[in-house]
């Protein structure tokens, strides 16, 4: 029977007993530290073995979690899955094929707000994954609440043990962020007030008039338009409306001429 | 300048044109090869390559590719980084910081929708990513449109690079696929008929109430209704409920008793 932390870990962003990952007889311990980095990656940190095939600790393991020892040292080792298992109240298991048996079968992403909510709600939720080339066996698909199954490309599904880990623990993670799916960086600068973005493009279109870039008379103000259209969606701060109209200046021969009165 | 596909591949899900994958100053031909079986996964198959460290091919790369020949065999090879962008539309680059450049920045999952609609348009779409150990520079930040940040877990980033190929290119497979979040998997079975299961729980409340069971009877409807609760979820096939009904009869002895008319 694991401990059970009382307090919040920072490593898991706050959450006190996020999923336990149990691998069942991990071959290379190069998979073991890289499924453990990318463990942490995600804010996982507890991670159970069943019968590592060469032991613990093993130094490739510890190697490969580069980083990641907050998961290798808390590593706990069972020789039997119902010892690894006996705490959890709700258990998931990875597998492309549900083979023979009736299960339900979760994608990462569908299930990552079920384990979020049961989680929420004190309970303790475990995902177990296979050996390396062979995966979970029927007996592991029996001792599970249901089936995990990543979609991916069935022409060519061939995710290593860590990379697993990593998608089931990245659905996980993303479903308790709250990262907007586009934002524009602004890196301590805002966009420029309207008004000088205004006098920059003001400037801009003098200096392309006094080039006689416009042309034809009756297409102006549709190219103003334009020209005003490009400059405006780009959130220009004021040190890049500064180098726009310096830009500007130069190529117009600006050291010989007045700039205009803006 | 890349051959433009004409037809829909298979390896890519039917989609003509799928987002370019572009390793900037690849280091080790292991991640190389890693990063195209990530690709072939999520059905990208177009990889290309500037001034890869120790050169194309790469014998390191071909034997982690692990069966994305498809992948290794098609890859392009460059000297400057305007060659391999030339044809692109939509450049966006992988980092985990803007730096100085105000930038859009999306995360894998709001950049998906966006590279399946503009992709359906015709355009043609590259996903940028940088040596191992360093990253992008700068300069790779300003030849591209927006920037690509995968959120995790603030306290240990530490994707490799074939982990940060695989997370852009499972949001992109996910954006394309239409996988329920969970669907109990039967497997050529279907959950047997109500009446089927209605006869099992008559012929199991019959068996507990000559055993004894039901020992207080002002509670049996509410214990009936759970237990029938119970069954009912499960979904039981027609075979399941044969061997449940099995169960029940051998642990009262069925042999010795004639069973319920049903």
């Amino acid at each position: 029977m694991s401990d059970t932390p009382t307090a919040a870990r920072p490593e898991t962003a706050g959450v006190v007993n996020p999923p336990v990952i149990i691998l069942i007889e991990p071959q290379l311990g190069d998979n073991i530290g890289k499924a453990a980095r990318a463990m942490l990656n995600c804010g996982l940190v507890d991670l159970r073995l069943v019968r590592p095939r060469d032991g613990w600790p093993n130094e490739r393991a510890t190697a490969n979690a580069s980083g990641a020892d907050i998961v290798i040292d808390n590593t706990k080792v069972f020789e039997h899955e119902d010892d690894a298992l006996a705490d959890l109240n709700r258990i998931y298991v990875t597998t492309a094929r549900t083979r023979d048996a009736v299960k339900p079968v979760f994608t990462p992403r569908g299930l990552a707000p079920e384990m979020r909510a049961n989680i929420g709600k004190g309970e303790k939720i475990g995902v177990m994954f296979g050996p390396e080339r062979t995966g979970v066996r029927n007996e592991h698909i029996a001792m599970a609440d249901a089936v995990v199954t990543v979609p991916l490309n069935p022409g060519f599904t061939s995710l290593n043990l860590a990379q697993a880990v990593l998608l089931i623990g990245y659905e996980w993670w993303q479903a308790g962020v709250n990262v907007p799916d586009y934002q524009m960086m602004m890196n301590d600068s805002f966009p420029a007030a309207h008004d000088e973005v205004a006098r920059m493009l003001a400037h801009l279109e003098y200096e392309l008039d006094e080039s006689g870039f416009f042309r034809v008379e009756a297409k102006r103000p549709a190219m103003e338009r334009n020209i005003r259209n490009i400059f405006n969606r780009m959130s220009l701060t004021h040190q890049e409306v500064q180098t726009i109209r310096g830009m500007v200046s130069a190529m117009r021969g600006a050291k010989h001429k007045p700039k205009p009165k803006t």
